[in-house]
């Protein structure tokens, strides 16, 4: 396979593991690949093709399961004799070479936002319907390799998005809209949505800031790019690692320098981060991602006192999932610790609500405030005033909190099937996050490492994911997976977890 | 007024200069500024406020035509004799000090974004109705400072929007919708919205592209700061002067080198260009703004060829208002003419539809495609997926068609009503760029200056804007202004330009 020069498509609708599949399994079919011969590593593929290791991880183990490919021990992957392969179809144009391409964006992601791979991958398969060159036929051809249980942890629950409510609300809106509806509002966003944010976050996180102090954005994506603009330019954060690895991408595309800081059971270490010689730290103290770890009370008042320490010292507080959380407390926010405006909140409604729901917030301290509205007050907001009127009517309304509710409800079942299913695998692996958020981790105690689980649960038809695509540096000695259930069914998730068994159990 | 220290508040629903003219206004009245104290010069008052000084000039004229202060030649601005005042209302709680404060952001604007200050600030008074501290009463109170006419060119004509056609989509688009709907969507947007894009562009402004190289965003400004992410952080950029300052603004937020170059009457001048040592140009080739000049085709093949003579340079062609032209044929775009990937195109659908509207498009050229994805394909996309269909189906079914003639022919009305209005005003300005847009510019030729006639304008309650805003640099020796009628009826064209005859004619 040393002239496997096929070029990944960053657009479209195929996963990009979903296309690495295909076109090497094309290429044996179509016998450009030849039995006997050897494949790149999945390190070297990978960084040929700039996607995550784990993504190449599973597409092998896609070939695997399906006998296309086969492993040897210490020498690697190999093709595996043609003949013996049935050739279900005659049509040898697949999918992955007819211009569809696959999106971009694959490694990384967060329930949080809900834009991990497989989410878009779903869904932009059943809307472009105007993909070039494609059709519903020449698309659902390479569908084999879709995971039949995809443990996503960047998938949510749309099956209780209350559609009804939603579009009641939209109509009344686009009803009694008069032309300034369709105007456009300040750059902060509007004062009565930023209103209703603040209520929001005095009830549920705990914390007293004036709407004043509140910007709203199309996303946490463009609020960092916003915030860089007021932090400025060359600043040194600190990240714990892994990390939520979309944000270590958004700062790595700044000009920041990114120091990691060692973690332990309560999050960040805050002596570690006053070696790191930095001025701002990015956290997620209700629930980090993707440990899970919450961080304590004496933690906090830590790293605020760090903060304290420096003039322009400042904390990033990411909270994008605070409200999944299945015991204890809800934990209020960092920022409701804050005394001295130490303290960037970040929050969104993309994944309480929907990812559709472009609209996420920030919460400036004063002196960040000040130079926000000196420095940057000229960028445009990126909401639209209509779907700010919509998202404040859905929360003033008490829509949302009976919302979170139910959805809570529906991740906490969920979280049990989960946790009951894995029975006896917990002998062979060691259970973590599982107080909050939408995912479990698990390490092997078995011997595993993490890309044998994910090759050995893919050639079952499951997808897990590896816990080094959250980390900032390689760790090469990861032996733990995340289980994503937000987006699975009862059904799927038992399904899932007994073929994970299957392959998984034993060895050590 | 040695002690007027109040503070401008960026938020709420007051604009800048009414806040400077209640405040004043309120001295005035409270007693505390007494008849014969000396006002700060526009110029001290704009630099301690922070705001541009034609807002002060604007505040000073209208409290000029109310009478509360004077002009002494060669002397400054005095408080008039407060006995002489007609005090209208017993209250002295003036709403500028009631926590509403004033939005921020009034200086700089174009009408492709419809984000002007009159704009927002108008939008804003209707709709925020919880505004702390703040009544319809208490608000009402300080409208005598609003100008009878705004010949903003910031302005668009919302009556002509279709809410009908727009609510009709909306709600099919709502009943039709799945919960992919509500899914996010690829980073670059959805490929259907992205198909309907460059068939508009391809029948409308002559560049074929193809959907791959289109990137959708929530506005202008945010495709810029995705567009840094892609040109990289230290470039040097040539703009013309003046220019349309909300992107001078923005590349100087960015650490980017500003390089302005002269232009004569075809635009930037290539020979100035090429000596100014800079990667890239923003042009605005089909409209500049403010100044309405067209790039002919000679000039545009010069800059061209700049581009082509090296690595990486490239043109960045703001194609904000190109719709609406008056005279001769549609212009194409400077994409169309670009054979080797120079140009960066970015349009918008802000001022063509409505400013809520927030979706802009990017074309980028395949090199810089390329460095997209591999740099910066993991930002989210800002538009929502149901923004998308809705947008789509809109430029889809013809209905963006049939509302840009029924605009265009709007717009080409109140472009002759106001033509025709300025009749003899023409012996004494130089009227320009009344080919296209939905300004004009007065360049007066009997000796006032912009601030003479921004000021007269105010003190018969008409505001017009200054092309000094518009200015990179400080042009103190300006004779020109901006007169917008996107926003204004017939009536108020011709009661405006009634009331300027009678402060501007003569003189000289």
């Amino acid at each position: 396979m040393n002239e496997m020069t096929f070029q990944i498509r960053t657009e479209g609708d195929i996963c990009l593991y979903e296309q690495i599949y295909q076109h090497i399994r094309g290429e044996i079919r179509r016998g450009k690949l030849l039995a006997g011969e050897r494949l790149p590593s999945t390190r070297a593929l990978a960084e040929y093709l700039q996607v995550a290791r784990s993504t190449v991880d599973y597409a092998y183990g896609q070939l695997l399961g399906e006998g296309y490919i086969e492993s040897r021990p210490c020498r690697g992957y190999f093709v595996c004799p043609v003949e013996d392969l049935l050739l279900l179809d005659g049509d040898m144009e697949l999918p992955g070479d007819s211009g569809e391409g696959v999106r971009a964006g694959e490694q990384g992601g967060r329930p949080g936002q809900g834009d991990g791979a497989a989410g878009e991958g779903r869904a932009a398969r059943r809307q472009d319907s105007t993909v070039p060159g494609g059709n519903e036929t020449g698309r659902d051809k390479g569908m084999g390799a879709r995971a039949a249980v995809d443990f996503s942890p960047y998938l949510i629950d749309m099956t209780g998005f209350p559609f009804g409510i939603w579009k009641k609300i939209t109509k009344n809106i686009l009803t009694y809209a008069n032309s300034d509806l369709f105007a456009k509002g300040g750059p902060q966003g509007d004062w009565g949505l930023r209103c209703t944010i603040s209520r929001y976050l005095h009830s549920s996180r705990g914390v007293d800031c004036r709407p004043e102090q509140i910007v709203v954005g199309a996303g946490n994506d463009y609020l960092l790019l916003l915030l860089e603009k007021i932090l400025g330019r060359h600043v040194r954060i600190a990240m714990e690692n892994p990390t939520y690895i979309r944000s270590y991408q958004i700062f790595r595309s700044f000009a920041y320098t990114i120091a990691t800081v060692d973690m332990d059971e309560c999050g960040m270490r805050a002596d570690k981060l006053a070696q790191a010689d930095v001025q701002a730290a990015y956290v997620m103290p209700s629930h980090q991602f993707p440990t899970g770890t919450v961080m304590p009370i004496g933690r906090r008042m830590e790293l605020l006192k760090w903060a304290d320490g420096g003039k322009d010292r400042y904390l990033i507080e990411d909270d994008y999932d605070s409200e999944f959380r299945f015991r204890g407390k809800p934990i209020p926010a960092l920022l409701a610790s804050d005394r001295h405006g130490k303290v960037i909140y970040i929050g969104t409604f993309s994944k309480a609500i929907a990812p559709a729901i472009r609209v996420s917030f920030m919460v400036l301290p004063e002196a960040l405030l000040a130079r926000y509205r000196a420095d940057c007050s000229f960028y445009s907001c990126t909401v639209s005033r209509i779907d700010q009127s919509i998202l404040n009517e859905f929360i003033g309304e008490g829509y949302f909190e009976r919302h979170l509710n139910k959805m809570r409800k529906i991740y906490r079942a969920k979280h049990e099937v989960l946790l009951e299913c894995l029975g006896d695998l917990r002998e062979d692996f060691q259970v973590s996050g599982e107080n909050a958020g939408l995912h479990l981790l698990l390490t092997a105690k078995n011997g595993m490492d993490e890309r044998e689980l994910i090759q050995r649960a893919a050639q079952r038809g499951v997808r897990v994911y590896g816990l080094s695509e959250s980390m900032v540096e390689e760790a090469p000695d990861s032996r733990t997976v995340l289980l994503g259930f937000g987006g699975l069914g009862d059904k799927e998730i038992r399904d899932g977890v007994a073929r994970l068994k299957e392959v998984w159990k034993g060895k050590g």
